[in-house]
């Protein structure tokens, strides 16, 4: 057997894997595998550094499929390479309730999976993510330690999508020469040809970003070798346009639509068996391909035992900061750092932006977690995510700890989701509130895959002022807390923004966002707690026995609950205030801990600068909402907040026409 | 004074009323309109078409300022160009509460506003809209009623927005010729350099985009106006680059981020003055350069006479047609095309998938409706979008009335605010539903505008089945209801899809979604109603007297409701079924409607296969809800429903034990 004949037997075995997985399955994606097997078999058996036995090794190869329909392709894969969590069974369960092998590839899963994709263009920026840290990480822990390569599989359709732009100009700025994109460029989506809705010239497009790019037969083993091989050796980022056809061997659908999105038919999978010359059952491997895949499975096993002996030998503090933060957890004087800093907080009682208190904070955690990488879309200013710690990092200089994301909102999120998949950093971002919703199917993901990543998000209500409708949010708060998994956090000043940083902080499995505000607040945390009250979501900042009122807030309103509190209890209606810091916390706790803290006064308060949605799971369907119902306005701060009626007067008065 | 001297003047006085209006408004951003003053004032009294009397004339050009933070650069001009809404004292209200000229620019606040501008890039994909809609009405009316440019101002921001590549991409397959695009191209973003964040090389993008491209001084206007007529005569979109100094003319500030986003300063301002030689004190202007201005404005007024005489002297029908359109009215016939097509599915009670009913539902709305223009983001066949009136639009063929937007869900809803705001055409999309994310923030700039776009978002909910959790939405009912003035429709079976469709046609004032399903549906109205029961949102589908159970459902879960009844019933609980197509529209109807509806029933059900939150508006905090709270799966949709306890049984069951 030649060696083509050979790699085209090893391509095949994902070719048949994967189609007979999605006939099976009668659901899934044949036309991708089949399409880049030739690509994906060079890359996996000559150039990938990974481990099966070992999937976790911090310094291996990263791939990502950015295009996740195609997740056989990565199945099949995993399992010829020897990952012993991928078996034959789990590929014929592909797509059926409690597999491994969803529909689309999720992180978790199964070893080697290493990002959620299918929404698509998110994996080329998870990437790019990815390859941000690895550049970090080298310069701190040397190349020795950290010293891989990151490659991703995108289609037509991950480049359409505009995050794709965000995510190649932000790499090909930064330089990030060790990131390698195969494009799947099979001219095919799933409306037919791609010429229906685009024409792009892709190499132009990539090298106006600073890319290097090649142009390669995707089906020819030896153009996709040396194609690698001159990547790897670029002092750019490079796009690799391999030309393929979807459904590759399938006589009557290959390089048409009908191979991308449906399983092939029992009638075309026989005839692609006889073209292809492949003449086993579904799922039956010939013993020389599966071994040939095996042995290349343990290719880098040498060199992974190097790399264990390099840590090995590394001095025994930076080995165990290494391993710290592959591990995930936090240095183990964090909390008495924040003790410290809660102290000091209670002393000082500073009136001050919830964003300038979140600078604050991070001052001190930036000088006690060298792991976090802070970073801002163009507001760093506004949104006060630098600290001393945080030079910028610069193309040429990754010893800075931030990002100057640019004005990419969406491919920051999504490149922050392949920093915390990396491991070793601690991403968190800087932007306005209201744009949460550029980058909101990022978000979603990282909620998904349960990953640390921190968003700050400032400017948080109509205390935006004179910009206007279209930069405050009034529902975003909502349709945050909507995403499951995510925690959001919404402090009430500078002692609550210190507390609910230390939890997205020490929320290893969920991503957080923090809202904060452009606007000043007093501080109503007035007295140190070791405790951390925000820690269940919502607790009795003012307790009152047998309230008649309870006011229920959150953020910048909670202040304005405690002026109407004294008011309220001024007149003699004894009134209750709760801080309400992290709603999906508080929805945590255990059942008689909430119940004791909805209470039951007669009268419910919801006081939140944006809309009810949410609130009534505290003050019930009768319950008193003071906030908004439609959108915001240009003006000051102060006059919008009066205007819109969300001040302590609205309060008592409301309370006030509820009892009489 | 030289033509030279006059120019530079009458673009000073831009830069005056903007650093003023910003000075006074202590607010704002003085940078760009003092640095895109010479190419404004050039576009605006030598080559924009409009007539500040007549300012919705359909034929006029478009212009928008995808820069919304500039916004003082347009509410100049329109006062410059004698637009009678927008007066001087307007100029010094600038963001002030309840001003015209609110922080960005807002349709609707003034005549010139053509859309709502500030979160970055959306104005280049609402112009592209308006380039497609103008194309589309030239090949449906001629070119003699319809034939304009559409212009567009962006800044750096702009393009590094994602949605930049979509709208671009688009742009340049379709051939869009009559749109201009000029880039600020002044180097500069809120945190500094652009260089901090971007390398990429814009002219070589656009070309690779099919863009034809010019690169000017954009403080030459001899260049600038060469530009324009270079860029009129191109067979593509063109994009004219003008390097600009920003804030131009402030001695300390002007080419930095200084001048970017803040009053300039008293200092700065005098120092400005005296270096552009402008004696005048704020909000005074010259009485020549104003006049040259007012002359400017005119400059158009005989097109547009000679446009009317054409529109005059066309027949009588077409004449009538093209008022409709651009008056928002449907054709008087609609409702009873209507009332025929729900006789027809009273008779037939069609079981199907609600993606399908939509495109029966469309089948005969495209037939009584030619305003629709339909399409989908590469999703066809899955949307059911297309119907037999409704061929592709191509680069070469705008006789059709489908777009293929690609893999470009972003670009596509802002460019059908373009259209919508364009007049005379109503556009409709088609994607998945989870993927709404990707284009939130321009849904809801449809929303605040309160524009007619429709939304058909299919696969609705964890029917989807086994594409998985990254393709199934659980949260966007809820976060898309959340969005103030945006209609979420989510109909039951057939009729009330034909029903939804209806209003969502009617609702000139708000955008619609629709949300749909992939699978299966059974008919739950069986009955003809000349009244579209949809219209009050929420309605009694099966009533009962003093019912000891409500059941209140949406969409899929409707018919799982009816299930429900008809066993609780048998068992002697008085169970009553209410569907809730639209909640928003619920909300909207008086109070003892709303009381009536909700009922008072001991026992409330919701059932939605979706999150539970803006249900205990319908069934309190104490109420049953049968739904998700949390991330689907990947397997059969109907696994996922048992899976999940979305069942007429897990109904039944969950009222029994609230009974025992």
């Amino acid at each position: 057997m030649t060696s083509l004949e050979k790699h085209n037997r090893m391509a095949n075995a994902i070719r048949f894997l994967s189609m007979d997985a999605v006939q099976k399955a009668n659901s899934g994606h044949p036309g991708l595998p089949m399409g880049a097997a030739d690509v994906a078999t060079v890359l996996f058996t000559k150039f990938m550094r990974f481990d099966p036995k070992n999937p976790n090794w911090p310094n291996r190869d990263r791939f990502v499929l950015s295009a996740g329909h195609g997740s056989m392709l990565l199945y099949s894969l995993l399992y010829l390479l020897g990952y012993e969590d991928m078996t034959l069974e789990d590929l014929k369960n592909f797509r059926q309730l409690g597999s491994k092998t969803a529909g689309h590839p999720e992180y978790g899963h199964a070893s080697g999976i290493e990002t959620t994709t299918g929404p698509l263009g998110q994996g080329i920026a998870n990437a790019v993510g990815m390859a941000i840290a690895e550049r970090k990480l080298a310069d701190e822990f040397g190349e020795g330690l950290m010293d891989h390569y990151t490659y991703a599989l995108c289609g037509d359709g991950c480049l359409m999508e505009g995050i794709s732009q965000e995510a190649i100009t932000l790499a090909g700025h930064l330089k990030l020469s060790k990131l390698i994109l195969f494009w799947d460029n099979n001219s095919i989506t799933i409306d037919g040809a791609v010429s229906l809705a685009d024409s792009t010239d892709q190499h132009a497009r990539f090298r106006a970003a600073n890319w290097h790019t090649i142009d390669i037969d995707g089906h020819n083993p030896d153009e996709v070798a040396a194609a690698i091989e001159e990547a790897q050796k670029s002092d750019k980022p490079t796009m690799i346009a391999c030309k393929t056809t979807i459904g590759y061997g399938a006589p009557k659908k290959a390089g048409t639509n009908k191979a991308h999105g449906s399983p092939l038919g029992d009638e075309e999978i026989a005839e692609t068996r006889k073209a292809l010359g492949w003449e086993y059952a579904p799922f039956e491997l010939p013993e020389d391909i599966l071994d040939a895949w095996r042995v290349a499975g343990l290719r880098s096993t040498k060199s992974r035992v190097e790399w264990e002996e390099r840590l090995e030998g590394t001095k025994a503090e930076i080995k165990a900061e290494f391993n710290r933060r592959f591990s995930g957890a936090l240095p183990g004087s964090f909390d008495r750092t924040v003790q410290k800093y809660k102290q000091k907080l209670a002393d000082e009682k500073p009136t001050l932006a919830s964003r300038k208190s979140s600078q604050n904070a991070l001052e001190v955690i930036n000088g006690a977690i060298p792991e976090t990488i802070g970073g801002s879309a163009d507001l760093t200013g506004s949104n006060n995510t630098n600290t001393s710690q945080t030079p910028s990092i610069t193309p040429d200089d990754f010893s800075g700890r931030f990002i100057h994301w640019g004005i990419r909102e969406h491919a920051m999120a999504a490149a922050m989701n392949g920093i915390a998949l990396h491991g070793g950093l601690i991403p968190y971002s800087g932007g306005f509130l209201i744009f949460s919703d550029y980058c909101r199917t990022s978000v979603r993901l990282a909620a998904l895959m349960g990953i640390r990543v921190i968003h700050v998000w400032t400017h948080d209500s109509i205390g935006v002022g004179e910009d206007g409708p279209t930069h405050e949010p009034v529902e975003q708060m909502a349709s945050l807390r909507a995403i499951p998994n995510l925690l959001m956090f919404r402090p009430a000043d500078a002692m609550e923004t210190a507390e609910c940083w230390q939890l997205a902080l020490e929320s290893q499995h969920a991503p957080s966002g923090i809202a904060l505000t452009r606007q000043n607040l007093p501080a109503v945390r007035l007295d140190y707690s070791e405790k951390n009250l925000c820690a269940t979501g919502a607790y009795d900042l003012i307790p009152a026995n047998e309230a008649e009122v309870t006011i229920f807030a959150s953020g910048s309103e909670v202040g304005l609950a405690v002026e109407a509190q004294k008011v309220l209890d001024g007149k003699g209606i004894a009134t209750r205030v709760v801080s309400v810091p992290c709603m999906e916390l508080f929805f945590e706790q255990p059942e008689d801990y909430q119940k004791a803290i909805i209470g039951n006064s007669p009268i419910k308060v919801g006081v939140e600068a944006a809309i009810r949605m949410g609130w009534d799971a505290f003050i019930g369907t009768d319950g008193i909402f003071i906030g908004m119902d439609g959108y915001g306005a240009s003006g000051k701060g102060s006059d919008l907040f009066k205007h819109f009626g969300i001040t302590a007067e609205a309060i008592v008065e409301a309370v006030e026409k509820k009892r009489a």
